[in-house]
């Protein structure tokens, strides 16, 4: 069986792109300096960024391969201008895709998207094509809220989206629903934004008919679901008095969580409630919370050995490990059979 | 025993309040109509809304007490001005205090606010003040987003809000933390807007410093506390990254979360991780979700059967049901001591 990790982000990049990124920041506050351009990173800068790290952590905690992008809380679509948010996603897109290059049998690729407050997401398409067809990664992390913490786009379910969905469906790649950094001081990123846009982008799909326009799509919403999990009950009973189908039939042929919950408990209820065809590993790790848990002794993201320890038989365990993820991601199926794998 | 059912809204009042809310949305539209008034409302009108509804099911299931507010979704702080919602506050806490003084053994009251969006919370004081010194009430519902979805106040622990926290700690009241209904379409209110304000809340207490301030002031974070209990890894991982006190010390001395988790597996998961002395049974009934679960045949709200069937002791269980609640409400507790319970 393989162990395949599905949300990882590269958080531990070189410096030479966080000196990008702020010459870009210094570019908006003096539109007079030079437009940010990427300084040369070393092969072996990477080397130790990913070795030192995910590589590692890979290693000791027995996963095979990690579906890797930008770091989700740099993405930042609220800052700058579309023309920002392009060159920064470019960049950092490229640079993943160095990982993926350096270390091919370890990390395969997902993109960060150019979104921008108020720009159609239609504009994001080319990047998609391009990560896809030219970087050969397999999915994409899609923001449903770029304004950072104002909520200020239309549902996910609204037709302004839909240019992108297709573009998804005709390229066979996923998304995983994912917001960035906070702009609005109520909401803590990975405390509150990250937990509240899985939980709204999930009631979304109870109150619209997405996925009855595009029976193909397949989101994966991180973060375990949100609070879905834990209020199943609630989800279950306000899809009855919204006379939407049973959850399993409209939401769930479509929508995948992953196991980024960081305690036993939690990944117990997970695998209690939700059917285990719509669980995806993932541990998000060198993530949000890179403690050790000192009720375990463990890393609090060192969430295989939660499911290790769940009562589920082998076929199951395989679902969650590995058979989902290829079924999630055709294109990474596809690059593992390519593999004899 | 007594069960204490914390979490009880006016969802069933009689159409006098919806007439009088309608009167002032039609001036809000047209200035030149008259203020609104309140119509009569008889007693016989209020008691079958009760009598039908909450009083009815609180016997069936076997509750003896329910803390009692005007409906939460109707709040609507960022409908109108500060006056209108000022008028319409009034209006709901005296048609709850109506329903105590038929029913003084069952239900007891907790106010709504008259909160604005931008209005200082302290001139929320008066009506708090009313309510506990003339109405007789034991706490309060307060609105971190008056604003309805944008989230355009401070957080809960931005010293503008201090004036109003001085008070509850003067006259010795909790509040439960509860936003109204969404104005923003990305939210749903009771699927998204409600789970992610408990969630923001508990993590706006984690960020700041709130308690060492008020050590006694106390919160109840409803819908069992939103995903907090799900992710509890992550916050106690959280709270360790942020260098915060642990949670038990740094917020669990003032916040609780109530039963409002709509299905066995959540709330066995609630009790599970968080201390029996932070749990307040609630069923917030006849509310969000008013369907019979398929799965149990039962109400999905009818939440004592799953408090019932957890695997806690009978000190436990009289801490979930009463002593919890009476300590929170000190003013509900002599309330009780007066009536002989």
């Amino acid at each position: 069986m393989l162990i395949i990790d599905c949300h990882g982000h590269y958080t531990t990049a070189p410096a030479g792109l966080q000196a990008f990124r702020d010459a870009q920041l210094a570019r908006i506050k003096d539109p007079f300096l030079p437009e940010a351009v990427m300084p040369a990173v070393s092969d072996d800068a990477i080397r130790e960024s990913i070795e030192k790290n995910q590589l590692k952590l890979q290693r000791e905690r027995g996963a095979d391969v990690t579906i890797f992008s930008p770091r989700a809380s740099a993405m930042a679509h609220h800052i700058g201008d579309e023309a920002v948010s392009t060159a920064w996603t470019r960049a950092s897109n490229d640079l993943v895709k160095r990982v993926v290059d350096l270390y091919p049998d370890n990390f395969v690729g997902v993109c960060q998207l150019p979104q921008s407050p108020g720009v159609p997401v239609s504009h994001s398409v080319a990047e998609l094509e391009r990560c896809v067809d030219e970087l050969g990664f397999i999915g994409c992390n899609l923001n449903p809220d770029p304004s950072g913490g104002h909520w200020t786009s239309p549902p996910l379910t609204d037709r302004s989206w839909y240019p992108f969905y297709e573009k998804m469906v005709e390229l066979d790649v996923p998304a995983m629903i994912h917001v960035s950094s906070s702009c609005n001081p109520c909401f803590h990123a990975t405390g509150a934004h990250y937990i509240n846009a899985d939980t709204t982008a999930f009631m979304q799909f109870i109150e619209g008919d997405l996925f009855r326009d595009f029976p193909r799509l397949r989101f994966i919403i991180p973060h375990g679901g949100g609070a879905v999990p834990y209020h199943w009950g609630r989800y279950r009973g306000l899809a009855d008095m919204l006379k939407r189908p049973n959850l399993l039939q409209h939401v769930m042929k479509n929508v995948f969580f992953d196991t980024c919950v960081y305690h036993q408990p939690g990944i117990d209820l997970l695998a209690k409630v939700i059917p285990v065809e719509n669980i995806l590993f993932g541990s998000e790790m060198v993530g949000a919370v890179r403690g050790i848990d000192p009720e375990t002794g463990h890393y609090f993201d060192d969430t295989k050995r939660y499911i290790d320890a769940l009562p589920l038989d082998a076929a199951a365990k395989r679902l969650v490990f590995e058979g989902n993820a290829r079924r999630v991601f055709p294109r990474l199926d596809a690059r593992l059979k390519e593999r004899g794998l």
